[in-house]
């Protein structure tokens, strides 16, 4: 069987699917995938460690990454859920435990629990803003120090990507350092769309996620600490003492880190214009519930591209259409629009980060035109 | 800084780096990676598992790369190295024994270490033959059996990255199976190179590595387990029950999986000629070591690709030459050939993997004349 001959549609069409809106490659970083296409194509002149070569200029990068976002050490890593692994496997033991908030990506669970590590979770605030407040956090975090001997880090998620809810990760990253807790701030949803200053956030550990918000292929990452922390989370070999022992030696070792190399510039640029992308999305949520039965779901108003909206109107009209749920699929494909789940009509996820009016407003009068003719059904 | 805005010199030359012959793509992967140049661009139709993603159709190619090395499981990881860490951390705890043999890859010992697990070593039969012996094998873990209970795995190099030993895996397989010590079977340089029949090897775990031999993009590779270890290795998340643990939900979700699936065809061919492979490395040997000061290491005759000479003669060119030990790097670098570690002149590694007769002599011819002139200098 021929694998991989097919096209993606989301390439070519308006992908409102927001994991993929910030991993869309530039010109310079499509030019250096082909490039670097080959296998093990970062390692023509390496010594003995990915994050010190010089040709291509990785090493030159996460020096000039690190400034970026404001840490001591950066590394590349396959992912954020990566990361995540790293950082509980070097400071945590069976029976942990770990403060995370209410909405966390499933990954940051499942990479605690593949340490054996507990998770204590701040619960958000519910329907229909799903917060997680400051005060929370503090009375969690005070609550389980009073419990447990044994609470060894913080995750709290920048954005999460559930309702694109931005934390106030200031006030909590001050909180968990007053406590003496290291805070690893998932910056998935952020580094690369916003400036982050890790120092300034009091975040002891950030992951960025490439292929999510930095333009670039996937799988890669990145993990940024203060220097207190190399000796635990970049710990020797002792019969290889130039390999780092949570990264067996080198992560990622090809392609994706070439893409996110090419990317930087942009990326470097873009985040300066954060503000414009948080007025896009304010614009195309206010349009958007100019339509009935289309509401915004999470913190009003928005600080974020990715947007969670409450549907019940395609709900009602699924229940009369011919193609049942999958119609909204159907009727968006039509109009040359991707992104959405086939078949999920009760809340719509997506984002127009990066999009121009003409395309926003399009996607707008997109979803009129399929509910006015949902509703006339 | 603009990154990555340069060439690799090894794509416009004769590559004889052995860790790169293997992975250089196909036309059918290049294109691929075009179309899925995007960060999550396998997850458009994600419905929540990437080993069960149907288009691009990852799980039909699964199913049949599991039929390709006959074992009952396969699941992508991002490399042999992630491979080997997932199964030591299902099946080991702190303080546990692994068996390895004395040519392990450094990532075997790291990932030892990473979960705090000892390792006890086969020792090769030492200069120039470096071999791993069955009866060796045999005597070590017997002797290991005697003084420790807990002893939970062993980890055999099918082939070494340091002399292209070709390990008698399928005599090693059947001690392990009677003495019940599970074998995990490191094929980063056999799978995709030549046929690979986990089931007759006894092996319960075999890792590939796809930047390394299977004609992909980097970082991909492939765990593959008998489906009695399902349990352990594929555990799921608590309270993500569709999640499996161990990869952290998803590994390989980008780029690199579609380079693997869309060279999957012409990896399936290759391994059938891996005869000729063979034949062109013993006459490659040949012609070389009629060269003074030029011997192969490691046994003989050649059973893989994976070439390393001891080569005095570069070493005593070197102390005379005005470049000192760059001179072979630069000689050859006149000549096009790329591959060679600049400064490294005691031992040569290299291989002829998928080239031509043609380019075969010119290498061959290549180093015939360095030498000549370096000798008289
Ligand atoms: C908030 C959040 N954290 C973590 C992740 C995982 O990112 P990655 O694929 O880089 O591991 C995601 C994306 O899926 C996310 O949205
Ligand atoms: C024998 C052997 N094992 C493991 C590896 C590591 O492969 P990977 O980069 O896929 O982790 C290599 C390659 O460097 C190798 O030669």
């Amino acid at each position: 069987m021929k694998y991989c001959a097919e096209q993606r549609l989301a390439k070519k069409s308006l992908n409102i699917n927001p994991i993929q809106r910030g991993g869309i490659l530039t010109p310079e970083a499509k030019v250096a995938l082909h490039e670097f296409e080959d296998g093990y194509s970062v390692c023509d002149y390496c010594e003995g460690r990915l994050d010190k070569i010089n040709k291509p200029p990785i090493h030159e990068f996460l020096e000039e990454f690190s400034k970026f976002i404001n840490v001591d050490i950066v590394r590349p890593t396959h992912g954020a859920r990566e990361g995540k692994f790293i950082v509980i496997h070097s400071l945590c033991e069976e029976g942990d435990k770990i403060v995370v908030d209410g909405n966390a990506h499933y990954t940051t669970y499942v990479a605690a629990e593949r340490n054996k590590t507990d998770t204590i979770v701040v619960p958000h605030s519910g329907y229909p803003n799903y917060e997680i407040k400051v005060e929370k956090w503090k009375e969690t975090l005070d609550n389980v120090l009073d419990k447990y001997d044994n609470v060894k880090l913080a995750i709290l998620t920048h954005v999460d990507g559930n309702y694109g809810n931005l934390t106030d990760a200031k006030k909590i990253g001050k909180i968990c350092r007053r406590k003496g807790i290291p805070l690893l701030l998932n910056c998935a949803y952020t580094m690369g769309r916003m400036p982050i200053n890790a120092k300034k956030l009091k975040a002891d550990f950030v992951v960025g996620s490439g292929h999510k918000s930095m333009a670039a292929s996937g799988p890669i990452g990145i993990l940024g600490l203060s220097e207190e922390w190399e000796d635990e989370i970049l710990r020797k070999s002792k019969k290889y003492p130039n390999k780092e022992i949570e990264l067996l030696g080198c992560t990622s070792r090809g392609a994706p880190i070439v893409t996110l190399m090419a990317s930087f510039p942009h990326v470097k640029e873009r985040v300066k214009n954060w503000d414009q992308e948080v007025k896009k999305t304010r614009y195309f949520v206010k349009e958007m519930e100019k339509i009935e039965g289309i509401k915004q779901l999470g913190i009003k108003p928005k600080m974020h591209d990715l947007v969670n909206f409450e549907t019940p109107i395609f709900e009602k009209i699924s229940k009369k259409h011919p193609k049942k749920g999958y119609f909204l699929y159907h009727e968006l494909k039509k109009r040359n629009i991707t992104g959405v789940k086939p078949g999920y009509t009760k809340t719509l996820k997506c984002s127009v980060y990066r999009m121009d009016k003409e395309q926003i407003d399009y996607i707008i009068n997109s979803f009129r035109e399929i509910v006015d003719a949902g509703i006339g059904i």
